[in-house]
């Protein structure tokens, strides 16, 4: 099994879970990609910090990253300390030492774009950032990799979660601005000086970054348009809600015949724009290609380990691509089985139903098909009849609680039987 | 500049789209991934297909497969036939010949999957199939790269788009099961012989393709339990609609402790779960990984140049990957500018906006304000004013048809200074 060793620097929320999530899934991780990831150092400037993580006889902990950079053995530099100016000395360090890269950094590479991949490319390195952009959401590899042969024609979404959750509880709870973001702050979904977020800029730029990749365009921050969300009012939200809108902090790019636009402000959207049901931190991106038409990809945009997921997925790209190049094909394991499961029987499973009986209008219908639910442990939630036509046929509805496929089959095979049941009951499973 | 030649075997609907879509944006392509992609050959049982194949004087044009699989330049073939023995005998010979494959094949894959990933790897040589489950959407490169670090706990989804055109016509029209087909035939989203589709099994076969890749098993379909949308009915639709559902026709994967549960059916679904929005043709997949929590990838489910988007993408990972392999590391092109586009300024586009005047309530005050926004090419789409108090200020409400921004900048500037305007005017863009 090949090895590639790994420094992470910077052990905050992200590190720290990236940390933890290579020990946890490593044998998963192994057997897919048939790589053996090891973390062979981490660095962070607060020892205590350090301190924390668990020991491992084998593990460098050290406040200075020229220890991991200069390291040897270490392949990849993971870069979690965020900032502009100590993040690219370290980034550049690492290249020119001979160092992949992965960063979660937008900060950074929405400044420094044209100096830091033509660097990378000049040592033939890589420099990966999946989780630069809305977290656990896989939005760079689509439009790297997926939608390669489509020309991109807009980009827009809900590039940040403090804003969204913001907007979310002004909606909702009627919150004015200040209380909403006091409420965030307080669950640490928004920092002490929120500014970033709630001005838009941490939103304008990410959308520098899908820009550089979807239009291949030299850009920067101060193309974008931005206007923050601080002005919203609860009461702009309820006459938005009148007219069938919700108001939603939108990044949006389109590339249109006259030029490129580039902007970030808040935005009514009709509510049945899939975007529109984007609640509290999640995040949501549609990318329009002139191939694949609408997309959207939705999920958590920021965390420990929806983060910490996509800066893995970063690390085990390269690390197959490094083993294997010019020797094998860099491939997914297709014939892995990490643990041999049984496959359920679907009657040993449990729903709850809707049901819909045809019977005949008269009484004792429903004492009857109760019973024999009873008799096979179903209960009954909610019953509806909504025609009365006495001695004819009639539907009559009823929603159950959770029971047992199996038992349900025998319940409906006996009530099927009845001489009042006019014809054959159907049964949808309920999915929660 | 690298040139890597591709064939393609089956010109049917997504055959011919691959190779129109290849052709209009080969430049764009090349220039992302460094790689120039040339279809050296295409081949089609019938001939006068070939014909209809815009000819360039070095295309291969055959009916016969294999003068595109001993062709000794040709780098990939494309599988674009379907069905399984005769796809199956294409495959493995390219394989067998040295040839990577790319192919959108699902009921090929779902059954023998552990007879060709073998011989592939034997031959150190790619298989390559983002289009055999759900067309445009990027789920079997987010499963096997982005979410490699995750245990995935489950995978469900819309996966067939034409039960769920089905299901969307007979709930938004109120057409029985049949009607609904027929329309679904006469647009040409339904075969004529619609088994597969609307029996579930189509939806199975994706459903194992995911499995076998998220939760590495081996598992095939006749482990998953289907159900097909025949019984349907109407009244189930309008019934689950009074309870606040939808019926859906759900693809299920969940890797619980006591087994894997495997099974297709309609399902009721609350409205507000995303997937309860998904109308029409679309497809949309969530997964939920230990690490990512929920994640959902939506878009066109099938279709000419959403699948053959999909098959491009996996032709140019395969392309780059065979290019540099060994010399380069294989990466995106972060300098490409397709063509250089201006940024287009904000006061230069149009939006409508959704307007909030804070004025004191007295009569003109509407007349005043609505021809500073006439005056400045600006048309009023709605009025509201909720509150009436004589003398005090009250919020006016609007909505506008679209209006430059430089236009609404002005009359706002004008606007706030009048006299019974008590605060600065709100202004918030609406996206159509």
């Amino acid at each position: 099994m090949k090895k590639v060793n790994v420094g992470i620097i910077g052990l905050g929320t992200i590190g720290s879970g990236v940390y933890e999530a290579l020990l946890d899934n490593a044998e998963l991780i192994r057997q897919r990609s048939n790589v053996s990831i090891i973390v062979k150092g981490v660095c962070d400037k607060n020892k205590k910090v350090l301190k924390t993580i668990s020991s491992r006889k084998d593990l460098i902990k050290t406040s200075n990253a020229a220890d991991l950079i200069n390291d040897s053995e270490i392949d990849v530099i993971v870069e979690l300390i965020g900032g502009i100016e100590r993040a690219k000395h370290i980034i550049t360090a690492a290249l020119n030492n001979g160092k992949h890269v992965v960063t979660a950094n937008k900060a950074l590479l929405s400044e420094c774009w044209r100096e830091i991949f033509p660097l990378a490319e000049k040592n033939n390195l890589f420099i990966k950032f999946e989780a630069s952009v809305c977290g656990a959401i896989p939005i760079i590899r689509t439009l790297q990799e997926c939608f390669v042969g489509n020309k991109i024609e807009r980009i827009y979404g809900i590039l940040n979660g403090t804003t969204n959750f913001i907007l979310t509880e002004m909606k909702e709870k009627g919150y004015s601005f200040r209380k909403a973001l006091k409420i965030a702050q307080e669950k640490g979904i928004a920092e002490k000086k929120p500014e970033l977020d709630i001005s838009g800029k941490d939103s304008a730029q990410k959308l520098v970054i899908l820009s550089l990749i979807g239009f291949g365009q030299d850009i920067s921050l101060s193309d974008v348009y931005v206007e923050g969300i601080t002005e919203i009012e609860p009461q702009d939200i309820r006459n938005a809600s009148l007219w069938g809108y919700s108001i939603k902090l939108l990044a949006i790019a389109k590339d249109r015949p006259d030029g490129l636009e580039l902007r970030v402000h808040p935005t009514l959207l009709k509510s049945s724009n899939l975007l529109s049901d984007v609640r509290g931190e999640d995040n949501a991106v549609f990318v329009r290609g002139d191939l694949v038409g609408d997309s959207l990809l939705f999920g958590k945009g920021a965390g420990k380990t929806p983060t910490a997921s996509s800066v893995i997925g970063d690390i085990a790209e390269i690390a197959q691509q490094i083993s294997f190049r010019g020797k094998h094909i860099v491939t997914y394991n297709y014939n892995y089985i990490p643990e041999k499961k049984k496959i359920s029987r679907i009657e040993e499973l449990s729903f709850s139903f809707y049901l819909r009986f045809s019977v005949i209008d008269k009484p004792g219908v429903l004492a009857g098909i109760s019973s024999i639910l009873a008799e096979n442990n179903i209960s009954i939630a909610n019953v509806f009849q909504n025609e009365r036509k006495e001695g004819k046929a009639v539907p009559v509805l009823v929603l159950t609680h959770k029971a047992k496929e199996g038992d349900m089959r025998k319940a409906i095979t006996r009530i099927n039987k009845l001489s009042y049941v006019t014809d054959k009951t159907v049964a949808i499973r309920i999915e929660s």
